[in-house]
This record gives structure tokens, sequence and C-alpha cells, in this order.
């Protein structure tokens, strides 16, 4: 009698005897192994490349692989001449057990492949989307025995996959009957699941093996700027970013005034939707093109907004959200499509999923950063904080996590400041005042030399020194605070009261003359008064926001700090605390999570169980509402002062680099970030 | 101890003991009694009126109610004084059970009631609607426990009538919070299910209790006309009816020039399907104002039609059913809503179902047919042709069931043919040729009288004799044959050969003078020999198919047929039999069903285990494909001629009456239809 040979999957373990000649590819789905196939083991998706590493295993040991599996056959050929495989990769598909053998299943062959990201704090993305591309080989239609054609891909998914039952929409069976005769009744559909157990929706199909890939767009939609990644569904990098303003700004600024212009205008909250739509329509077909794919290939999308926003984006009048008891039409995560949307540039089936909303005030964008950044699994206490024209706040820990949102305004994004400005190249970032001279130097987006080193003005020349922009304005105010240029109160002194001509006067009050351009036509670049209100208000707001939670939680001081949001991760830290934005800890506490509502989009586009976990995550948080809270006030008005005169963290200024990350950049596949110097 | 009182429910039989002070519909509930109630036993809705009848049950018998139920209380009091309250009656929510107690539920009490139909043979269709009504009370928000407005009639669904979860969509989503407001926080919502066991899915709300009822459209779209039937969801009684042609006429008369036009011009399928889907809208909007009720109320629609409307209907293009192997898109029975349908005039919510179909010759219509006649419960052998444009044609018992189409172009319906036009007022339907005199004596839509008969002129002023419709001309070829005017082959005689100046010569052949009104600037009415040859294309063609079905079962003769179509129920048995139209049957075992397709349709708005049951038969029924079977066009040349020379049912010509029912009209509710008198 003899054994079948042993075999043994890398990196999972799993091992099982099998005859000899059962493929590798059939071997590793009986014993779960996680090995991809598109082909369904036919030989033409490639997906199922293995490494075989060591043969036999015997009182001798392990010996070479050599013969432990199948000669190399003429598909495996085939397919080496036409795309190349890498030296010992074998088609799992076709390399047949011999004898004992380890077989390698490489990351990229698995269907749960984990996301590569640079930043080691940051969470990892494991690949487990919600639509999947399998290719069937379809019966012909029969005269005598008459069925449809949806029902004979509904067989073969059964036959060949083992899907029981799935179900499609109309514009997508429209589609089929050409699809089916032009591939030759062989082709590749994608299934879409909106949850692990749910019945497979057909969404799209291609003749023949489709290889051009699937993509989504993980689309942080905020008050100010709506932000898409677009990510291979195959891979979960990304492969392109763009950005565009939210169009709706032309009816107000920040969330209130649309409510409000919903309210005033009939069908204002119509046209408001419209308004957004379109935006979105604009953005998948700018980053498709971007990115030179088709714009049929985008077949996934995720949203995650505040819920004003949510509900514009929706087609829901926000005016609920405007007045207490600010009741969402539905806090549920939603599953749509495209269609639903009435989004025009995308495939009317395509899946649109969008994050469950927290509260009235507290929306799915902070919902995706609790998915991103977890606080209900952190060990110690932290705050997280999502800085925008609204503040999201999360403050929490194993045992419990608490959200709020803070209106901050879009003070600290540069708008209603004197001299603000968008980040954009010629900003200016970064500043630090000398606390005897009282002279500043300066930093502007675009170069990383400081205004006073060499080579500077040039550097500048490209785009000129055109304002400040939000992490600018915070440090400047911080450095004004340090060198003795304003009281705790934040009023600034006169030239004469500091001793330098840098002090004008603005009207009744003072500024604080950061660059002065004029003689060459540039702007005159200072700090006012009305400035350092307007930051002290968003700062307040923030801050107030953050410690009611903290009363709530009845504690003093929190752990650490996450500065997220698209500007958070460009927020030096101890300019932040100086400022009074965020409680005090120890500056090494503080760290930038980058855009992490956009990571929580992004997680929850690639993976099905992240999607389930936040729908629980969020019914566990505590709400608490800020607009009705008398502390909020007391905590505003309390938190109007700069304390801090001194530098809390002198040591600091001898550390070049800060390590801030940021979490958006294709240059990674979504890890890292542009890194940037600190002084 | 004393014991429980004892109540029996009739006509159900149910009965157990309950604790004095129980509400009647609380008793009902737990013993499972069919009582209805929308508002869950608030005493607004008044549907849970029951009768109590006799009570104390002991051993002296029966005793009156009087005592066994609580007093008559302001609920019921003030409901009697605004709307009315039969003598008797009850409020099954309030009156509340003292003692033992005979409690009648009256039909309109029962959510499942039998719709009444006065057409004995038909069905009887059993209240089971896919829609229904639920009366709710939500909890207002609350900012200290936020959720969402959704959520929280969900919750109320839950708590108040165990309804676990439900769904929404967009559009309705999007109403909910105004409603709820307006309400006062009570609300009506209308659930639909797609089968018994689905997730009920939230399609409409209305503020407070909603009376103004739920209507279902059931359409039958044909190739010439679509027909629609309003029907009120909650008794089943049609309440209007109408009727519009089809436009996509003017892209050919029949399926295969339609088929031909969206090969022939690109976009061509796509014009037809807006063509069809503006004439369902205008239908709808025409049904609601004649019926007088709001548009909004239409809250389902059930589509009969065959394969090539059926793929007009839903955007898929039909060129497949055009070609062997005449392959569906799909054959699977659809849950849609109107806004899948892109239909403007109804709420874009509105369910939509479509009977699955057959094979790609045997459509959704044959299934309505199948569904309404069963001829799959049968004890005898049943034919049942439903006759139109294309005839679709079921041959079976309860053994087997056949089925197949049969392209017998649009003669039978008054097109095609010289005199021919639709039935309507001034259209020839009946006539008799004396086979002595070989004079003509006819009757025309619009009046009883026969045109030998006093007042007939008169009668006919009013519309004057305008042409012969599609049961005109069947009886005016079969009248020709019996009177030995034509031959066997169908040939006319000429006016020397037939003795009679009513045979004028046409060209090279003849034709026969039904009427001549061209003295009075009216019409010539005649039949000629192309006439004849269209009558015999057709009925050739319908015979073949039903002879195909016979071969298949393998048998020579059937028990019974059935005619069906809006047209159908218009046919004279004795004359589609002497024209060879059907097989021979003693002419009392052929019946009409009127527009079975209709019916069938109707069965699935009323019902929805009805949907399921015509799901499972289509799968169990053969299919048989004429174009592709050679004895089809044996049977075709076969059928061909005319072979009765004399009246095969002498003893009919003294019926006044055959009993010819058709069911779409609204006089009766549903039921009976127009009777007309036949010689």
């Amino acid at each position: 009698m003899t054994t079948d040979p042993l075999v043994v999957f890398t990196p999972s373990g799993k091992r099982g005897r099998f005859p000899r000649g059962t493929p590798v590819l059939t071997a590793a789905r009986q014993l779960g192994v996680d090995l991809d196939s598109v082909c369904g083991g036919r030989g033409i998706c490639s997906k199922c490349q293995i490494t075989p590493s060591y043969g036999e295993f015997s009182k001798h040991g392990l010996t070479s692989a050599q013969g432990a599996l199948s000669e190399w056959n003429a598909v495996e050929a085939r397919y080496d001449e036409k795309r190349g495989l890498k030296p010992g990769r074998r088609l799992g598909c076709q390399a047949q057990i011999q004898s004992d053998v380890v077989i390698d299943v490489p990351a990229e062959s698995q269907v749960h492949r984990q996301v590569v990201r640079k930043a080691a704090s940051a969470r990892t993305i494991i690949m487990d989307p919600a639509t999947r591309l399998y290719y069937i080989e379809v019966d012909e239609p029969d005269m005598h025995e008459p069925t449809g054609d949806l029902e004979r891909v509904s067989r073969a998914l059964r036959q060949q996959w083992e899907i029981a039952e799935i179900s499609t929409d109309l514009p997508t069976l429209a589609k089929l009957q050409p699809i089916l005769r032009k591939g030759g009744w062989k082709i590749t559909v994608a299934l879409h699941k909106n949850d692990k157990d749910a019945k497979p929706h057909l969404i799209a199909a291609w003749p023949g093996l489709h290889e051009a890939g699937l993509y989504g767009l993980a689309i942080d939609l905020g008050s100010t700027t709506i932000a898409a990644h677009l990510t291979d569904l195959d891979t979960g990098l990304v492969i392109a970013s763009a950005g565009v303003m939210n169009p709706q700004i032309r009816f107000g600024e920040d969330l209130m005034s649309r409510v409000s212009y919903a309210m005033m205008n009939p069908g204002g909250d119509k046209e408001m939707t419209r308004a957004v739509r379109e935006a979105i329509d604009t953005l998948a077909t700018d980053i498709a093109t971007e990115a030179r794919i088709d714009l049929s290939l985008i077949l996934e999308m995720v949203f995650v907004c505040n819920p004003v926003m949510h509900h514009l984006l929706l087609g829901i009048d926000p005016v609920e959200l405007g007045q207490a008891p600010f009741a969402l039409a539905t806090s549920n995560a939603l599953n749509l499509t495209a269609r639903d949307l009435e989004l025009k540039a995308l495939e009317p089936a395509a899946p649109v999923y969008l994050l469950p909303c927290i509260a009235g005030h507290v929306g799915a964008d902070a919902a995706a950063v609790a998915l991103s950044e977890e606080p209900g699994k952190s060990e110690d206490l932290v705050l997280v904080v999502d800085v925008g024209t609204n503040a999201e706040i999360l403050l929490g820990n194993k045992t419990r996590v608490l959200a709020c949102s803070s209106p901050t305004g879009p003070a600290f994004e540069g708008a209603q400041i004197s001299s603000g400005q968008r980040a954009a190249p010629g900003a200016i970032e970064a500043i630090r005042i000398d606390p005897e001279t009282k002279e500043p130097r300066f930093r502007i987006i675009g170069s990383d030399l400081w205004s006073d080193e060499d080579g500077f003005d040039a550097a500048a020349a490209a785009n000129g020194i055109t304002g400040i922009c939000g992490s600018g304005i915070i440090e400047a105010v911080a450095e004004l605070r340090l060198a003795g240029l304003m009281d705790p109160s934040g009023l600034l002194g006169s030239a004469d009261q500091t001793g330098t001509a840098r002090m004008i006067p603005e009207g009744r009050t003072h500024a604080y003359v950061i660059h002065d351009g004029t003689k060459d036509g540039g702007p005159l670049i200072t700090v006012t008064q009305g400035d350092i209100r307007a930051i002290q208000l968003a700062k307040s707001a923030l801050y107030a926001g953050a410690r009611l939670l903290m009363d709530e939680m009845q504690v003093d001081k929190v752990d650490r700090v996450v500065l997220a949001g698209a500007f958070g991760a460009h927020i030096s830290a101890k300019h932040a605390i100086v400022l009074g934005m965020i409680p005090d800890v120890p500056v090494e506490k503080v760290t930038s999570a980058g855009n992490a509502a956009g990571t929580g989009a992004r997680i929850a586009l690639c993976n099905l169980a992240a999607r389930a976990e936040i729908e629980r995550t969020v019914r566990q948080i505590t709400k608490v509402e800020t607009a009705i809270e008398p502390r909020f006030q007391e905590h505003f008005v309390a938190a109007n002062a700069i304390p801090h005169k001194t530098d809390p963290f002198p040591e600091l200024a001898k550390v070049a680099t800060l390590p801030n990350v940021s979490f958006n950049a294709k240059s990674d596949g979504g890890g890292g970030g542009r890194r940037r110097r600190r002084a």
C-alpha cells in the first residue's frame, strides 16, 4: 500500500495528503488555503501562481522540490512566453502533485492579501473586497430546453463556483446577451455582496477573461473639499488621488449656512444635491483619466461625510439637522448604487456604500475615523481629532468610546483669515518668531528652505509668497504668544509696547507683519487681531469638544492625541499645544493619522468585514451632543485664552524632523506620504 | 375556580378561552383568526369590525349575545357617529369578551377575503396582496439617544407589529421626515414583500391613519393593445379599466417586424422602449383620473406580455428573440420598481412584478393564462388558446401541461382585412348568411338588434356601419362556407356559380358584399378573397400550434377548449370550429375565459402566493417551439382548408344566448362582463 503525497502550504501551514496528479489549486481549495483564481483553474488568469520550495519529507529530511510537481506544461509555457512567469513560479491549476512537497503561496496570489503600507503605526488593510471576479463558461441556449441567458449564467456560477443564487439589475441584464455572444459563451462576471451572507449581485460582465482589473473610489466628501482615492480592488493600492472644491460652497461656507440655504430657498436642497453629485461625476472622470483607466472599471464607491453632506448627497432635505433634536433621516450604513445617486459618469449598477452616521452632528466621517484609528482597541486613552470645517472628536480606549463634533469653522483651513489661503505652493506653512529680535522666519509650500536660508529667494520666486495656509496661521499665532507679542487673552501689543516695528496699527488694534512683498508688487502678509480672534474661536470650539468628552469620561488628561484630517497631517504638535487646540500631552504623544476619514473609507472599500465591524462599533459609541450641552459653552469660553507663554518643549528646537506621516499620497501605494522637515 | 369564557369565531371555527376583558381583536390574533387591522387596535381604522352572534354556551344551549361583550364604548360611539357602523357591528379592538360568545368575522373584515366574481367557472381570487398598510406610533427623536427617524420607524414596526426588519429606498426615505412631523409621529406605512419570506420594504408613508386606500395596476401589454385594470388592493375589485394602442405599432405591426426594426436601426430598441413606457405613463394617468384617485396611490403593478414586449419594456434589445435559438435574456419572474422602468407618472418606489416567461416565444402572458385557467389542475384535457397577434396555446391536464405560441398575425384583430377594423361601435361583429337566399344579416357593436330586425336602422344611425371586426370576419368566412359560397380550399365562387349578385368581381377573384353603404356615403363592406386567405393563414397557424401540442401529448382530440384573449371572449365557438381554428369538440365544451392573461395579471396583483405558484408552474410546463418544428409546417399546410360544409351544431340556431363571459369590466367588480346575445 502506497501513501498519498503530503502537501504543506506556506505561509498558512495548512497540510493534507492528495493522490498523485492532483492539481495544486485543487489541493489548496480543499484545504481552504487562501489561493486566488478568477478563471477557476483553466490556466488563463494566472492568479494562482505558487512556488514549490521543498520536496520529499523523509527520514533524510526535506529535499529539493525538483520532481515533486508535474513537469512544466504547455499551458504554463504559453503563459510564460506571453506574459512571463517569475523564476520558480508555477501555475497552481496546472502543476500536479507528484510527491511530498512544501508549496509557498506568494502574497500576490492570496485573495486576502495585505496592503503594503509604509506607516508602521497605521492599521493594516487585509484585502477582502465586496466585489470579486469570476470567469465562467456558460451553456449555449437550447431551443429544446429553453432557459434565459441569465439563468444559464447563474447555473454556470453554481456548477463552476458553487455560488447558489445571484440577483442582478436591469442595466446589467440589458448588456448580458451581447457580452455572452462576443465572448463565445466564456465571460467574466463581477459579483458584489453587501455583506458576507448576502446573495451575490451581478453588477458587470465582460467577454472572455477580464484582465483590466476592477477599481473603487474611496471618497471623503467634506464641506469644503471632496477627495477621492482611486483604489485597485485587487491589490488595494491607491493608483490615483484627486480632490475638488465642494461646489456647495456657493450656497454657504459652513454646514449651518447650507442648512439655512435649504430652509430659506424652496428646492435649495435639491440644488445642492445636484451640485455635489455633478462634482463627484467630474471627480470620477478626472481621476479615471489621470489613471488611464476606463470609467466603467470603477465598480465600487465608499463615501464618508458629515451628516449634512450625507443627507445632501442622498437627496434628503437636511433641515432637521439644523435644529434640535438634530434627527437624522437614517443613521444606518447604506448600500446603494450609482444610479440611486443619479451619478451619470459611473456604471448605474456600481455599488455605493455609505458608512453609518453616529449622531445628528457626528457623521460617517467620524465613523470612518473610528474605523481607521480604532480608539476602541486602544490600551491607553486616546483623543482623536479630525480637524476640518467641522471637527470630529473621538475619545476612548478599550472600555468605552465617546464621540462628538464641534463647529470649528473654516479658520483652520485658512479661510476667514486676512492673509489666509488654501494650502498651495507659495503659502506660508510654518513660521518661527525669534523671542529676542521679534523677527520671523518662515517656510512656504513647495520648498524645504526657511526664509533665512541661502537659496530661499530663488525657490520662492517660482510661486511667490502668496499668503498663509492653515498650519501656518496656527504656528503664527502660537509663535506670537511665545515671542511675547501677544497677551494670554490674545491681544497683540503695539510697536511701542513690544519694541518691534513689525507691529503695525490695524484700525483700533494691531497686526504683525510676517512678510512685506509690496515693494515687488506682492502682498503684505500680516496676522491681524481679527485673525487671532478667528483662530481663538476655532481652537476654543475644538478644545471645548475634547473637554466635554473628557468630562463625560471623568478624566482630566488623555494619554495621547491623534491629529487627523487632510490638514491635520500638517499641524505642528507643539504649536497646537501652545495654542491650546488640544489638551496638554507630551509632544511625542501627538501623532498624525493623515486623512483618517479617507483611510477609513479605503478600509471599508477594500474589506467587507470592516463594514460590519464599523456598523457594530458605532452602535457602541456614546454620542455627546455639543450644541445642547451648557458645559460646552463654559469650556468654550474658558478655552479662549492662550496660556503657554514659554515653549513647553524647548528640546524640540534641536530636532530637525518630526514623525508626521500623511496617508493620502499615491507615491507609496497608500502608506507614507510626504515627510516634512520641522524645526 | 371560574372558567374563562369560551370564544368561537365564525366562519373559521377557531375557538379558545380568554380572560374576561380580553378585546376581541386580541383573542382573534392569538387564535390566528383572519381579522384585519391597520391601526393595530387603536380604534381608528375600523377594519376589525365583527358581529357577536350568540352568547352563553350552557346546558341550556346558546342564548343571545346580549351581554357577552362589553358595553358599546365611547370609541365605537364616535366612530358610529362619524362614519356609521352597520347594526349589530362592533369594533373588535374595543369590544371585550365578558362571557361565552360566537363572533362572526364578516367577509370585509377578513384580510384574506375573496374577491366576488360572477363567473362561476372562473378562478376565485383570495386577497393576499404583496403590499399592506400598517399604522404606527413612532418615538420622537431624542438628542441623548440619537437614532435616525427610519430606525425609529423600524423600531415601532418591531414593537407594534412584530416586523423584525425593514428596508427602504432613497425616494421614500427622502419623504419620511416631513411625513413623521406632519403626522405628529403617528403615520401609516405601506410595506411591500417580494415573497412571503422577504424582508418588508417600506415603499410609502402617510401622516396619521391613511384611509384613501391602495391601488394596483394589472397590465396586459400586448403587441397591439395595452390594457390596464386599476384594482383596489384592499377589496380586489377592479375600479376602472382602460386601454391604449401600443405606440410601438409605428415601428412594426407584429413582433417580428419590431425585432427587425431593432436589428436594422441602431438605437431602435431604445425608441420602442421609450414609446411603450410613455404609453404606460399615459395609461396610468388616464385611469387614475377616470377613477378619481391620486396617482401616488397606485403602489403596485403587474405586467404580463409576450417575450418581445417583455424585453422592450425592460430596455433589453429583443434581437435574440428574432432568430433561433430564441434566447431570452432572462425567463425568471422579475421584481422591479417603477423607477427601474423609468416610469415618470408613478411613484419611483412602486413595485413592479413581471410574471416569468415560459420560453423565447411563450411569454409571461402565457404564464398568466396558465395562472388564470390552471390547465395543470384540470381533470380533463383542456386546450387553452389566447388569441391575439401572437397566439399563446396551452394543452394539458393534471399529468402534464404543454405550451407553445403561434404567429397568427393581426388578421383575427381585424387588421390586414380589406373592410377590417378594431372592435368599436359600428363594427360588424356577428353575421349570418342564409344558405338558400345567400343574403346576409348582421349585428354591429353598440346594438343588440340584427340588421333584419325592426329598429336596426335607427340604432345603426348613431355610429354608422363602419367595417368588420375580428369576431365578425371569423363568422363571415365560416358562414360563406356554410352557405356554399366558398369551396373547401377557401376559393369564393363567382356570381354565376353561386347564383347571387352579392358575389362581385375583385380583380381576378371575387368578393362577397355584406353591406353597401355607398349610397349614403358609407363604405362598401365586403369579404374579399384576400381577406379569406389572411384568415386562413391565421387560423392555420393557430390550429397547427394546437395540433403540435396534441402530437406531443400523443392525443387526437381534446376534451374541452377555452378561448381567451381580449378578443377571444367574443368569438363564436361554432364558427371557430367551422373555420377550423380549433379542433372539433362539442360546442358546449368551448368556453370563453375573456382576457385570461389580464385575469392572471390581476390574480398575481392580489395574491402573493399566486406569484410563487406560477413561478413553480412554468418550470414544469413543457415548452414546444413551433418555429423549428417541421411538423408545425406540415400541420400548417394541412390546416389551410375549411372542411365543414354544413353546420355541425344545427341545434344552436334555436338557442338565443351562449354562456360567454368576459372578465375585464368594472361593472361587476371584476367578474362577469358584458353578455351578448348569439344566434
